[in-house]
């Protein structure tokens, strides 16, 4: 594997630990859950979204602008706007907002953005990842569909070859033959990146089963098997939902996940990041 | 899905519970580690296994004795007389014991062993399944690599339907595209199958992921799927197995993944079996 | 590949031909098509299929008894009784008969059939290898749906170690992502075993597709890849299959699929096997 | 598949035929190879291609220049130097150049491209796709290694939708569970393909299997299944290739290929595209 990753590699170091915004770190002893809607679909879908992640304790909200959609008929996204009114509600609720970039054009319109996304169509979109390791912000690097676990670190190589160390991966499951989910979760691959690197790992357990059943227990397992946090879907009215509403948790969902998560991280000595935590711990 | 599984299906009742043993039963509220070597080799090595797997609390030991590999040149197993050596080494610590059966002319020679079980290989060998159907013993059944779970999930209904609701279901990992694992251990076929059937679910990590280092990560993210048990490959001297010594645990790691779990099955309202607190619970 | 196949390496030698029948060998220059229905249903079904087999020119004609099916619940075949009518059906219209075989316990039935077939869910089923070993008749061996080229040499293997090396294999498709088609069809592990042994292989593009209008191109595709001969599900009414009617071809369309192949091996400098063609022969 | 495929369904239509080069033409009746190495190394290098090309036949000349290397410390190739080498030489052998882009801001570098490429990696690389939809260049598009089939004709899809019809598919292999190749060659995908569009498809069984043994055999099974061409690997030098050397033809194998691919095609109905027949043609 001479043209393996080489600056991801682990070799005892610490997990590095991404600075997503000046009051939230992934990778450290706090468990980071990203959550919100698929898509951001106008201004009252994603304030009420943003609501019920700030009221859930979670301190990133996520919401897709610029859609890579497998047919071009399919609802794209709302492109800039989205990606500005996902700003201006996360801001609005004291949070850090996530979203995925397509193309390096588009830059522009991400300032407001704290993690910047590549979604598992664009793993190895060499172009777009070379010019995000000259920008030295927080990436999200989602594992391809059927990505190999070498590819991926490989792939996280170029941003870190490039200079950007801010690099946080993403398992969101790999094709398979199951017509039960949509993909198959690989919490193996997780804790392979997690032994072989020191870059964060975050898990996507709503597109990797796009069965809202399954997505608290196998969050709970993403847990214990030592990843550094979660990215899950979660809308208002999933009944409404303009794209994956199947896989969309409720609020009421996204809190019993939280109030799940919390004893069995501490079980396994971590920790839930929590806004009122974070709020008491910081007022000491 | 009009031909497939009926008689397994949950439809709102609570999991069944496989009585292995008279103490000892699986799908209740008890988690259960079954470990032991991949294959019996000789008495004395089976005889320290036993005592490795007694002193960390399980209570159960696994080890192969007919084993179906996959060239007529490996080690075949030591057949009958493996059996008896392990249910010899069971017995004498306390333990029950499970090990595979390939084929029904086989069967006189499990007399002493509580658990039989149908590997991955043979879970649509439907002559076998039809013959252990009569025999109303309880069988441990694995997915195989490439099945779906409404294929394996037929597979035991081919038990059930024969009269034998004594099953507990086993995944061991799909066969993937991954190099840097055996299988991609599949959990979320472990939360469907508890979702769509009463029967209870163990999980095979070391078969599935074929590495030592992955076991303890992921056997923790097993029970906080909601498992019912686990499957644990453990060898008093991994170097020199005849098989599989690379993912087989030392007896301190085995000591190790119970102390780890607890907590984990603590936090999710379940509670590990081990043999002291049963000891202790039998003695009130 | 220490454990790997020995005996059925090519290593330099001819392809072994096997005989069928005194006077249908496969592995040769003929290039020979087995054709008839998933499943015998009753006598007049299996004669009508054979008198289409025999007009097709096809020397062997194939027919479920004994059926694998995945659900207890599914038409399991007629059994012994299947396996008289199509050896009656087949001897009637001088073909010989292949059928699949699932327990070595019911070998008595099978003395009229002149192929013994292994189908993909019992390609690892040592025990009844083990058993076609001894008998030194005609086997064809499947490959199994996530079967390695390795795995399914080191399948054989048992069969030839075991003293029979009249083995035919047959690559059915392996599982895979596509859910336009059954399984996907892997012509690349056809060129690899005919590379790597001594032994004739042949394609069902049948199942491996499990659909119809797939069936002639990818036949046409594996008689120019090399392969020996092709496994066909044809049946007379497909409508009324009791099983798998949607892949079966049409009478008609097996005799497009005979015309349309002997220009095929012709242009690769092999010849098609078609009863009037061996009967000019004969009579020479 | 309400957001499937439109504009490239077939519906009666005949085959598109795509104009690569005023008098080279694909999707008709000749079936047109185009060749050359993985990657554009040097003046010599490719010079001698192209000389191996035109003298076997082909009238296309394949080479990357910019090459998605899974790994940043890999040869990532000549860029824009690269793609000048490959039209000059291929224009002095009066062959049509077919390059892969990754990058629409690179566009300005493939003027004298004939044929541009989209890669599996970028398939779902949707900024690109619809930078090329302007265009109205032909594109050869690459199914991923992972996408089924809708997905496949989904991302063409794009093109079309956007304005352009140039559009020509290509299949290279899916990821599996093989170890013995790099891909799984998908004919069946080829076959749905092309009764599923009106678009022509070509192979690529150099990519798919990464070994040069298995190249000619699948060859002539892609032009039996029905393929309008095939994309192949040569390299004037395999043992000094800088990537992908082991599953690059023999410039005597190539002409080999060309040789054995005539009868194939004739017993099929089609023809060989080949330089002498052309210009005899054209002299007419």
């Amino acid at each position: 594997m001479t043209n393996g990753p080489r600056l991801a590699l682990r070799e005892g170091r610490d997990t590095t630990v991404v600075e997503v915004s000046p009051e939230l770190a992934v990778g450290g002893r706090g468990f980071v859950v990203m959550a919100g809607p698929c898509a951001v679909e106008d201004e009252a879908q994603i304030d009420a979204a943003a609501a019920a992640v700030a009221a859930a304790g979670c301190p990133l909200l996520r919401g897709g602008a610029f859609k890579p959609r497998t047919s071009p008929y399919a609802f794209q996204g709302l492109g800039a706007q989205g990606v500005r009114l996902l700003s201006a509600a996360a801001q609005q609720r004291g949070l850090a907002a996530v979203t995925e970039i397509l193309d390096r054009s588009d830059l522009p319109a991400f300032d407001g953005v704290a993690l910047l996304q590549v979604g598992a169509r664009n793993m190895q979109n060499f172009a777009l990842l070379k010019s995000l390791a000259m920008l030295r912000r927080p990436v999200l690097l989602k594992r391809a569909a059927s990505a190999t676990v070498d590819e991926w670190l490989s792939a996280a190589e170029y941003l870190l070859a490039g200079g950007n160390d801010q690099v946080i991966l993403c398992e969101r499951g790999s094709r398979g033959f199951e017509p039960a989910t949509r993909n198959t979760l690989d919490l193996s691959a997780v804790v392979l990146a997690k032994k072989l690197t020191h870059l964060p790992v975050v898990v996507d357990p709503s597109h990797a089963t796009g069965r809202r059943d399954l997505v608290i227990p196998l969050s709970l397992a993403a847990a214990a098997a030592g990843a550094d946090g979660l990215l899950i879907e979660m809308h208002p009215q999933p009944d409404r939902a303009l794209s994956d509403g199947a896989q969309a948790l409720l609020p009421e969902e996204l809190h019993e996940l939280m109030q799940r998560l919390a004893p069995v991280l501490h079980a396994t000595g971590r920790e839930l990041w929590t806004a009122p935590a974070r709020r008491k711990a910081a007022s000491r």
